[in-house]
């Protein structure tokens, strides 16, 4: 098979990269290791930017969005006593909505083939090839045949764990990294949330975060030990533990229910440079990763897509290189800065386990200091609702 | 003797405390352990807070302040590339004055006799009783006599060093700590600033810092190692290094001249709580150290004799225990939020040897988000001008 843009992973990043080009005309294929219920079934993210939201109205495709969604005006800190509220409507004039990632790759999803974009699931083995020449392709396995698609380029929209950061040579490849000293174990239950916008708090059994995915779907974290497992977690222990480090104001309002999934993850700061080497484009989690806080991961790949989808129609349609060249540089720039919120947020409402009274303090004082500053406040809103593209 | 307020130490936090002690016809009696010569030879900060030009002028002694300090409307912040200017003046309203530290000293102790200010000099082995009780009192000796000061507060101005803070019982005390891997090599010469205003530079060979006295005193600063020697530094070798770490545009207007003064001085970010306990009270740095960074030390010991002297006159004046009861409380709060302020921007500021190259990009992608949002320039500028009282 033939086309002008191979995308390697059909999450939201992929769909999107895909339904971008296909507006303007140009050939997208996008190769899928999972099953198109398997890729629905991932339970991801759940607030959208205005930068988001913008691009699945600007494909015609927000409508359900708009209808199910809960658009948000602002979120708490908690720090145990009291509740700091972040009013990002008055502070930027913007809100951010709550939309669940698994609902904006099905709306993604459902509208790929009246749009001609192609997608192929259950594509085992998938392999990048030639990817610093004129003629890339990409091979998988599917049905026990092997398959070959040559394109014009290559983009790697298949997270973390995905082939195509690993077909970056070696040479080029610059990588930074932080794991925290913990994670997020996650309860989604069928129960309408404690509070109708977010609460992340920082308790001194660690940090908490409300949630939700709709008027009747919560989305409860706590912070635990990386050697904590899911077994040990029953759900009324769950349940027990957010009231406590929620704050007696939430707690009043949850609503417990059966766990409809339960899983810890593990919190890591990840980048890779180059974002583009050759034909070879990464996007998303393939070349970044952020920690869950602030709810950046998705975002930010759809800022990576809008951006490359931009190259690549400047290139294809106008035969500018330059704007494919520019492409790593013009993404990283809102990658670091998105890395740095998400870090700053990060810290500032977990406990960390080497942390000392002098550090504990500081975080006292820069809660405090959020508080009391309308700047401060506003720094924190801005980065929530997404920065400039 | 007999006085209502015994002050150990004769620096800016002890001077001040007793002229607005004075104002209000409370008697004050200060003991200093060094020579009037001493005390004004100690080089130390040189940027005034709107809060610290406010007391000298609601004392009417701040015309030669006025006359010979500089107001500055903004500073700098360099990242070896460019000069990101915080704009002090437009995001705040305030200006801060860049007027010695020494010179502060100089008119509260050239005004203490004509307000009845006692000042004892040269007094040895200071020391503090019975700050538990009613009665408490200082004893010193001097021309080989010991003498007794019976009072009913005594104030702790005497530095990190001094005799006060260790007077407070063990049973209640509680400190925080951090000590920073580096010291800062400081320079004085009568020369004419590089630039009119301060410029802090983050720099791959370390922090530097172009800061002045005057239109014709010049003070400069760079992070060195914990293990260096002033003797290894030649003046020619540190005015080759600043014009290194400044960047070319500094570098191009550095005047070199001979070092009036050259020390190095360790970090520390340390408090002391509480600030009062029964009729003894702390001020400035027997209680509390910032790294120099971000210039509070001294406005912070301004705006501690300010809540200090408010509280002794409500208790002189008016019986009012409660004032003195939350002094500490009061002052802890503004300690806190400048301790936070000086430790982040020495965090943003400085090379620090253990950081890794994800820490080292956060540093980068905080100075890119600084040079690009207002509502982190006014964070900034809100707390260099201070924050209110």
């Amino acid at each position: 098979m033939k086309t002008q843009v191979a995308i390697v992973g059909a999450g939201p990043a992929g769909l999107m990269l895909g339904h971008l080009l296909r507006v303007e005309g140009i050939e997208a294929v996008i190769v899928e290791r999972a099953s198109p219920d398997y890729v629905l079934g991932r339970i991801r993210a759940g607030v959208l930017e205005r930068t988001t939201t913008d691009l699945m109205d600007r494909l015609g495709l927000g409508a359900r969005m708009h209808a199910e969604g809960l658009p948000h005006d602002g979120f708490h800190l908690a720090d145990g006593e009291r509740l700091i509220r972040i009013d990002i409507a008055a502070l930027t004039g913007r809100q951010v909505m709550v939309y669940g990632q698994t609902e904006v790759t099905r709306d993604l999803m459902e509208a790929a083939p009246e749009r001609g974009l192609e997608i192929i699931y259950d594509a085992a083995d998938v392999a990048l090839h030639d990817v610093d020449g004129d003629a890339p392709y990409i091979t998988y396995s599917k049905n026990g045949a092997t398959h070959r698609i040559d394109a014009q380029f290559l983009c790697g929209c298949d997270g973390f764990h995905g082939p195509s950061r690993k077909a970056m040579p070696a040479s080029v490849a610059r990588h930074y990294e932080k794991v925290y000293p913990f994670g997020w174990l996650g309860i989604l239950a069928d129960v309408p949330p404690c509070n109708h916008e977010l609460i992340y708090a920082n308790h001194e059994r660690g940090f908490a975060l409300a949630s939700m995915r709709s008027a009747t779907r919560s989305r409860y974290y706590v912070q635990v030990a990386l050697d904590e497992k899911v077994e040990d977690w029953s759900d009324d222990r769950l349940w027990d533990e957010l009231a406590i480090r929620l704050g007696p104001e939430a707690a009043a309002h949850i609503t417990r229910g059966p766990a409809l999934e339960k899983s810890i993850a593990p919190l890591r700061s990840f980048v890779f440079e180059p974002m583009r080497h050759g034909r070879l484009m990464l996007a998303g989690d393939s070349a970044h990763i952020v920690p869950p806080t602030g709810a950046k991961g998705l975002n930010l790949a759809m800022s990576d897509v809008h951006y490359l989808s931009q190259s690549l129609i400047a290139y294809l349609k106008r035969h500018d290189s330059d704007a494919v060249a520019g492409y790593s540089d013009k993404a990283l720039a809102r990658v670091w800065k998105s890395e740095r919120f998400s870090w700053q947020l990060t810290k500032l409402m977990h406990r960390f386990p080497d942390s000392d009274a002098f550090d504990r303090r500081m975080q006292v004082a820069d809660l405090d200091y959020i508080a009391s500053s309308v700047a401060a406040q506003t720094t924190i809103a801005e980065n929530y609702v997404g920065l400039p593209l």
